[in-house]
């Protein structure tokens, strides 16, 4: 059932880091994740202070996902308006392609999130820096341009900064730039922890957030499941995306089914990333002992998924039988209804 | 005029027919036929109670024609929503990519349809079984899906199913799962054959259903063309769509212009599927004593075409005397309205 | 700074041109420029009543601006309208993909515009010319369709045609098919030049035409951007499009910056064309002691930009003391606003 030339696991977190002061930061995009052809993801970590430098992406939109820790950040948007939010553990953001941001960890402790990008082709050669961008044009012009002088130009970065140490910002001083709603909600920021989840008593949950809930995220959608040991999200596909998943807690494992016999069944555990193509089937088993966390984002932003018990369940028992080749006794033994996570 | 390196003909029903139990099909994708780049198709036959076991397609639409008998479908949604229709000759059937279903013969005699996907990379790699999907995952995961023994997963078919053998639906058993209202269309199913058609004297007739007749079809609309002997269905192009051709009876010649000087001129008859790339101009001529009848899909849910005559009646006479360096007599005997078909 | 392998400008009009009767063209594909992947351009000049024949483009749409003197284009819909407009200096027309049209010259003198394309692959092989076309298909189809004897298709032209010479039309003949509303707009006409501007005082203006004004122009907007000597259109990107640039008088200077420290630094005269890949940073620096005055077309009917100035300017000071790593007086020198234009 192996197909030994395709894998459809990165073990991100295991990977060599690119770090700078303050942060580190772990990518997997196809060039690194051969399958991973329509999404692909970063982990970084942000020490209290320190940012991702103001950037923009060139050929895809970013989601995130913060995991532990609290950091803030700034955008703007090509009408001129700008955004200020913060974030902490269970947060989800969304940057539309191409618009200019930032991202600062404001502490206590490490900020360590999951960003995810609608095109697997992402790298860095499409993420532009503010300091690359100013030491890339002549001296003259950027000083033209910022309206300092040739010696203040000189003072800026002479190669791109990527991280920076900076100060947490205090929102309690009167120079401070801060978000003066407590929104629960804003433009770019959906607290996806905070949500009612869909429960299935014995098995799991699932916290979903699609552009239906979250408007601006019209290119992806993401959720959160648990499962209790023993769990399978069942067997299922998404007619629709690409799907990525980062393995937050706990032990999986996953057959990715590509029709005409190939499948591939992997197993995975904390900071291994998986991905399946659209419309391949798949599950997903807790075989640990405690309960399994994913993070899972798709490169859409509506949901959609059909699952093999509502299927099953839907057509007639005269054609299962026929489709099967099994008698009545043992169709109506399969299941009657939608089961989405089946306890152990 | 004819350029010997590119055909835009497949002569499909002389293709060896994959077949299993009570089932033969005949497929052309861009593999086979290089130039349908755009739209694939397929040639099936299902005796009474054979059935396409459940499936889906991951990576195209589906959009048929039954040329002759009769067949049902089932079809989920990923909302959970399940469907199931009858379609006789002349009906047309419509399902997203992506979304399971089955096709029945339930007879009397064979039913014969073609089925055309919005993609030409279309192929057995793309499409997915459910005994496939079950037999590829461990026994372990398919006993726990589906609620049965592993002696009873062992029950299950060892490969892939592809054509079963079943039994004809009975509507009036007290145990089926029947259409109980006799509706003229539905979510999945358009009557084409029994439109009014749009009519030329002595010309022909064009039947045609687009995503306003059939909503569901968004990404695919299609027509039967009948053209009496010796009539013309006029130069013309869509600027929108490619098209693909199946003829169904009679003879035909078909030129494909590709600009530049290169065109090229091919004879059809029943059983051989035509190609037209998107703007190519061409024509379809019948060049036999009988009707020919043909259908045409395209992979757009909007239908537009330009003829040449409308294009000539609707620019000033003194423009075409000067584009085409002639005199006004003869620019007085083109064509002064459009004729969408021209008699013999 | 200069990476030697890419070039962002190519000499259109030193180009060697096609030319017929009356008219001459040169233009611009991915095939001679090479990173022009999503847009293509074209000059072209016509003689009084010199036309560019009736023909369609299978795989782009055309967006126009007239340079100098005056012409007059035809064009069909897939609906059967069809449209006739004039136009002159500062105009700007839009034809759909596929839809058949033409351009004759009206004088006095020679007509000068610019045509761009929404695909780089744009090319005379995706163009299809009504003479080619005709003569590409049997005789005796072309006689069947037209409606004229094998001798009559004798009298039409036997190779492209391309150019033609033809009469210029006389509106006030009772012959001619003129437009009789003397509307500011219409369908396909937008007079960009008769916009009131946006200004910066001391530096330069833009007139700007998206589907907001032109609705028709789905898929491609379009500028014209006014530079006093010395005057810096400031670093900016656009994140929704490519940009195709034709400089019209004067010099001036561009960087391209590509990220990972790439960047193309080139030297612009009247002629020239630029081109600025979706995302990249790029600003146009007057470096001549005229205006500077440059066409500017986007393959998208919106227009977003994001100015470094703005982007300075809603980022809070702490936050750019960390990502520059200076200290408070510098940051208070950058920008506190949109700057768009920059006068030396």
């Amino acid at each position: 059932m192996e197909n030994g030339t395709l894998s459809f696991k990165y073990q991100l977190e295991k990977k060599e880091p690119r770090s700078g002061p303050g942060g580190i930061t772990r990518g997997a995009s196809v060039h690194e994740f051969p399958v991973s052809t329509g999404i692909a993801g970063v982990s970084m970590r942000l020490e209290p202070g320190a940012m991702r430098e103001l950037h923009w992406h060139a050929n895809a939109a970013e989601w995130a996902y913060v995991l532990t820790g609290h950091c803030r950040t700034t955008i703007i948007h090509p009408d001129g308006s700008s955004y200020i939010d913060t974030f902490g553990p269970g947060d989800t953001w969304y940057f539309p392609k191409g618009y200019g941001h930032s991202i600062q960890g404001i502490g206590p402790g490490e900020c360590h999130f999951i960003l995810i990008f609608d095109n697997g082709d992402f790298s860095e050669d499409h993420t532009f820096s503010i300091t690359d961008f100013i030491r890339s044009v002549p001296r003259e012009i950027a000083a033209q341009n910022l309206g300092i002088s040739l010696e203040e130009v000189d003072q800026l970065p002479k190669k791109e900064v990527y991280f920076a140490q900076g100060e947490v910002p205090d929102d309690a001083s009167v120079f401070s730039a801060q978000r003066s709603v407590p929104e629960l909600t804003s433009r770019h920021r959906y607290p996806l922890d905070a949500q009612q989840p869909r429960r299935v008593p014995g098995g799991g949950t699932q916290k979903l957030v699609t552009s239906a809930e979250f408007p601006i995220s019209t290119t992806m959608s993401g959720s959160i499941i648990e499962l209790q040991p023993g769990a399978l999200r069942e067997m299922h596909w998404h007619p629709n995306a690409d799907e990525w998943q980062y393995y937050i807690s706990g032990r999986a494992e996953m057959t990715v089914f590509l029709a005409e016999g190939k499948a591939v069944t992997e197993q995975f555990e904390s900071g291994d990333v998986g991905y399946v193509p659209m419309g391949a089937g798949h599950y997903i088993k807790n075989t640990g002992v405690e309960v399994c966390r994913v993070l899972i984002g798709f490169n859409s932003g509506h949901y959609e998924a059909i699952d093999l018990s509502e299927w099953l369940a839907k057509n007639p028992d005269v054609l299962l039988q026929g489709n099967f080749g099994i008698g009545k006794g043992l169709v109506e033994k399969l299941p009657a209804q939608k089961l989405f996570i089946k306890p152990e």
